[in-house]
């Protein structure tokens, strides 16, 4: 591997657990700064936005800009807008700031979904269907299953993209964690090519094989959704006890 | 073909058009109810309760009784009530009466799911997840992708199966047409074996290909929703240009 020039950082489960940062990681990412390193932590939540995300780690003391956060309602953003898309949005309340130029449009091109919650409701999803007939693209921030809030599973935004597909017989482009397009995008807002670039996480197919496939180097720390064994399906990734070991390993 | 003891009719496309009888079928009907057949007529629709199907056939001259109506409603609830389930009822309003049974279960062990409009929704689609997670069975009225109400497609039932199978890894079991199970249903309601029945329809995947596997006869008619060239894809069934001509093919 050559040394990375740039360091991608998954959030939830390598920078924190819940609410909670994992112990190390906040000087982790102090000394990675302080090395000068250009980075990008990235998430695919979309039930949260930017501002409130950035709110949120800076709570758990973690000393980052707005614009090192990247996520996957940010990849679809830059999507729509290098398009001049006009979306019919299926997305969060949460996410009606960032996507405030793009709602209520009276003649809508395209349907994106992220984690809509209460939006999943009848009259919102067959409305969704009947662009997807009309030939609009179906773009998404995820295809999660579910979720996990206090003990209780949850709905994600993934089987309402596959109800749509079955409806309508659009296939739906995913611009979340694993896509390659969500790699690439966030390579092009740190300005490095993928061999340039290092991602850290604790999903071995979301981040650890999604980051390979798109050409980064990838290591695999074993904090958050981590299982014994994850590492024997990524070999050619780097195996770290968590972010602090992973940064003291970069040297 | 053996001669035919009993006879299933679909009714939308078969019987009538929308709300509007197709000409001969009255009088079809009546002919058939005269030489002592006895008769089903069969739907998926789950939109629409038994009473007031039944009043909307009286409406357009057809003279059955509401014994005489077989549908996909009708056939969950009697797999519901022979395996004594207590079904978490995802439902249109308009199938309560027929439901009221299991409505407002506390210990929910089963999930049925039929068109239930603006019951698709988060709250709804969320607790039946968590019943299908727990292992409780998913049956489904049926898995249409979409209809159409004076030009306008609307999404069916089928979408939001196809949902709850992703989200939580469960397979419906779908008790409408061209299901076995439903033809197998209707059998048993009628007293007579597959040979001894004939099934007419102007589908020919739901109603012909469907009765066939169940070991029915088919007639396929060319009213309703029937394409040229249908009948190539069901080589066993008669084929005749309405049910007026079918009955008279039967003599």
């Amino acid at each position: 591997m050559n040394a990375p020039q740039a360091v991608l950082l998954d959030i939830s489960g390598v920078l924190c657990d819940g609410d909670q940062p994992i112990p190390g990681a906040v000087g982790a990412v102090r000394r990675l700064q302080d090395r000068g390193y250009p980075l990008r932590l990235v998430t695919n939540t979309s039930r949260l936005g930017h501002v409130a995300l950035h709110r949120q780690l800076r709570g758990m003391g973690f000393d980052v800009e707005p614009e090192q956060i990247f996520t996957a309602p940010r990849a679809v953003s830059r999507y729509i807008e290098a398009r001049s898309l006009r979306p019919f949005c299926l997305i969060h309340p949460a996410l009606e700031e960032e996507f405030a130029p793009w709602l209520h449009q009276s003649a809508p091109d395209a349907v994106v979904v992220g984690d809509a919650e209460m939006r999943f409701d009848y009259e919102h999803l067959d409305r969704a269907f009947r662009l997807l007939v009309e030939g609009a693209p179906l773009i998404c921030m995820g295809d999660n299953r579910y979720f996990r809030i206090r003990g209780v599973l949850h709905l994600d935004a993934g089987p309402f993209v596959r109800a749509l597909e079955y409806a309508s017989g659009a296939t739906a482009l995913v611009l979340g964690k694993p896509s390659r397009n969500f790699f690439a995008s966030a390579l092009d807002d740190l300005g490095v090519s993928a061999g340039q670039a290092l991602m850290v996480g604790d999903d071995v197919q979301a981040d650890v094989l999604g980051a390979q496939a798109a050409g980064l180097s990838a290591c695999l720390v074993r904090t958050g959704k981590y299982r014994t064994g994850d590492e024997a399906l990524a070999p050619g990734a780097h195996l770290a006890a968590d972010l602090a070991e992973a940064v003291a390993w970069l040297g």
